[in-house]
């Protein structure tokens, strides 16, 4: 039985407990650690079945009981906590992103080498199941040569402008996932990256010096394109699609809903929206990304999305910043940590 | 050029009329008739290139220039004017149902015996692109032998009362397209008919004697089962599905819109409802059959849809009103005409 | 913490013990029992964390900490276990159906009379997402008085002929789950049943006295329709759907897949089969209704599928088989229970 | 009667000639001009009707009969026969694009001038019933304020590599469609375009200095962002799809199919592909564009379509040129013609 120790008791937090304690086989919650937890949560926690609770994330790391952590905590704290955990010995999976700054996530990658560790980066669209199916479906040639990938994410709604300040900007925060999800669609590595952005859900979004809507197009090594659009408010739900074009064909997938009731009435024809947001989209893949980090443990095995991942997927968060910055398309060796 | 004569100048008519007029290559409209034509009919028949306009229709069977006619008037006619134009050496093109009475039919049958003339039925749905879709994956082996045929016909509304009295009753005016359907996409013929029927959509209609929604099972020859669902009213539109069901596989058509736009908002995910009416349906349909019958009497052919298929969806209609008097299935054998 | 134990250790009870174990709180499989129950079963239900296993159900029932059981056995023991699970003061989840026989169900109903208990029978669709959808369209009024209510259950494949034999032919054994849907889903009773069925799919099923293929019209209190089609084999996976249409509108529900990726290529738009059998299809339903269970005991409530429904589904697959068997209508008042 | 010459009986030549005089109203085509025509297209033209056939089409501008002309014929050719037709004084339709040089667009432009002449340009996709309604949703207010436009335009097969080197290249020859539908859909001006392309279905594309496959991304006066994107080859058919995402929602488009008839079977579900290409997709859009012009030549109604569209569809067409040269974003009013 795998013990973790979770660092971090808020929203990501908890539900990597609530899977973990209910869904994921061979692992438990030995402990959760939060400086500013509060009764409510604490009283969630005991009754979930986690055993102990700690202000101090350093009590789990110096517990030898504790086989491997999640860090859940804010953004700036992800790389001290992954290179003081991985000094104790701990596996790690590591919320995204690492950090924003290229230098730190080489500090922990360069912590882990020689080190027989599990380091897992919170890439959660790997384990769902449509776009696996894309995946497969490009692995096994069903496309062909790629041509063209699109990706289309949209949240329901933006997070507070509190949150925008400290997110590093819309793709570090939000387009990262959608980096990673090229990166791991096409089996590829970006080379060049354009991005057009603009402020059109709210402007207090621009004065917090970010945009809410934006279009990235990247050049993948093999020559194929990849198109991304964002937008921080979709008033329909979590809209997440994506769509593979190549030589022999194209493989597409579309939003998941609540069932697949249609209504026809004098209105029209009407299906669902998509599921509200990350946490009704994405339980099941939660559920899996933890159980792999788990058995990657058991077995000794490399995590299947690992330092590297995190790394390439903030180094093309950076490229897409400063081609907006600078209104043309940047290569990625322009970016620190080839 | 086939010069053609419409009789019944009413809503089919004109359906007919324009649609040779404009579409149907190698046809022309010589002359329409209607006892009852009214000012405003004729200034639309002279718009639309009809030379001529007649009262009664048996000027257009005495005038040797008249190589087809075409029957729209009141079903009550068809079968008198049909042997009328059959001695009169015409091509007949006769609306559906060719009459109520398999008694009259057989002798419209009997008239054509030795004439090398096209006599075709008006099942338009016959030169639908969906049902001739299933229609051919049937043929084709793409679903094997068939188990199950599931037909949904629904209109968007119920004909005034007025008309439901002469209709024959809804197996005879409404689902005997569906029969028709049976017939020509199971390439089967029917060996037993169990009809259940309601008054859910408006008690008058129950006055007049008629249901408004039914349920009818078919057993075929091959042993297939067939179940036709009908309404007079539906509130999203015309309703037009199919679904054949075998043993390799099955096929399913569903409604044609005038757009396949869907809008995505806070209320759901919305598509059009289904086109309106028969008119905009099957206005392709409707071309389609006039310039088959065009053809066939060009080649010296015989009709698509010949008496065969009239006499034998009007027998289904008959044990269909027989067995929701009686309450029993009644088997096709019991109606005369076989 | 509810203590459960499961009577019967094949398939259906190995489900309803994972899904107890892993995911229904509040919750444990205290017990399993099954006198023909091998090394390999014994295995695993041990290594799913189940402390005792029994040969005899007699021991469950006699054993005071143990506060319900899980009838998983073969249909002709429901009965009389339901019997003695009641005489032992257990609460009892009985899986469909409870027998063969109205006389045998009476009794266990008559059992229950005066007994603070929770009897719940095995309708596990009506816990599924997408049937509940249809039952909250039609309960909130979104499709107004009911006039047709469709459903298609069609099985991947048709079970041995051994098991075919003792099933109670496919009205008791497959329709059941689809008349208990009926009455589900219109809130409304039967009041005549018209049943057409033909073996189409495997002689052999024929000659074990039961048909493959069926067509079921049902007459319900208020006038409305409805239809089901079943079929022992359908090779493109588990088909599972239904429609309802009302003065208001239709809402109809169609089939889950695995991943909602389609992929276009040079033969077509193809997306994914259906999910395979109901295992894959009704996995969380299993967990709800199980979930629904212990609350109700919980919460001394009565079951959410109580003796009545499991009397009247049988009820109606009684008239089912007399409709078949006679080739006429059956009135429900025809079958004694009512 | 609107008397029609059309200049030109290449292939789009020839389908307005038959939509003239199988489908518009109101019109007919007095004379077909064509220095190349061979005695195959000299019969297919006097056999759908047309009485007069020419070699040099300015004896079409000199006949005062003929109230208008299509120009039909290759894009070298389109500036100068606007040019001599205007000063005829006759009614133009022009095929897109009007010239690959802006100079003499605006040259024909001027010539426009106090001039009370209709001249249409050839973008036929706005005459198409799922554009259409992506339009209506937008001004109807249905998607609120737009935030991003996403076009997808695949052809099913790549022209000649000899048609490629006149073309004008990717953005003037089939992107060109797109930047319109931009214009129409959005009802604003494009500010920036930046393009990224590749050579990635045929090599020979790449050594006649084209690219086969694009992604072009643009900036609306708006701030909203519109994104295309373009290939040559897509072996499913003719992908012609739109999204519009805003403040209030979202509005999409797919593929018209010439039936829905969908198979199940033991390879999964299959709807058909695309309509193969542009003559089976927008047969309809062709018919009505030209109604249109028709419509406006006889009220005295400026054209639907009209040389300020022509004109800045190629002005983006040649920023996207140079945004792919320079591998920069270009805005609009870097291009002349302001």
């Amino acid at each position: 039985m795998i013990q973790i120790g979770i660092i971090g008791a808020g929203r990501i937090g908890k539900v990597h407990c609530e899977s973990i304690m209910r869904y994921v086989k061979g692992a438990t919650v030995a402990a959760m650690a939060d400086p500013f937890i509060n009764e409510q949560t604490e009283e969630w926690i005991r009754q979930i079945g986690v055993p102990r609770i700690e202000r101090d994330y350093r009590k789990l790391l110096d517990d030898s009981s504790i086989d491997a952590v999640l860090i859940c905590s804010s953004t700036d704290t992800h790389a001290q906590i992954s290179l003081e955990a991985i000094a104790a010995g701990k596996h790690v999976f590591c919320e995204k992103p690492i950090d924003h700054s290229v230098e730190k996530i080489l500090q922990v990658r360069d912590a882990l080498v020689g080190k027989r560790l599990c380091y897992q980066v919170g890439f959660n669209r790997r384990f769902d199941h449509n776009f696996a199916a894309v995946r497969t479906a490009i692995a096994d040639g069903k496309i062909g040569d790629l041509n063209v990938l699109r990706i289309c994410s949209r949240d329901p709604q933006a997070p507070p402008v509190s949150y925008i300040r400290v997110s590093g900007g819309i793709f570090l925060d939000m387009t990262i996932h959608d980096f990673d999800m090229v990166r791991y669609l096409s089996g590829d590595e970006i080379e060049s990256v354009f991005a057009a952005g603009g402020v059109l859900v709210d402007p207090a979004i621009g004065d917090a010096g970010d945009v809410d809507t934006a279009v990235v197009t990247l050049r993948l090594r093999s020559g194929a394109l990849a198109v991304i659009d964002n937008c921080r408010r979709s008033v329909y739900g979590y809209d997440q699609r994506a769509e593979a074009f190549g030589a022999l064909g194209q493989v597409a997938i579309s939003n998941d809903t609540s069932s697949n009731a249609v209504l026809s009435d004098a209105h029209g024809v009407t299906a669902e929206k998509p599921l509200l947001f990350f946490l009704e989209r994405y339980m099941q893949a939660y559920v899996a990304e933890i159980s792999d980090f788990v058995r990657c443990i058991e077995r000794g095995e490399p995590a299947p999305v690992g330092i590297e991942d995190g790394l390439q997927a903030v180094r093309i968060g950076l490229a897409a910043k400063r081609s907006l910055e600078t209104g043309r398309p940047v290569a990625l060796s322009e970016i620190e940590g080839e």
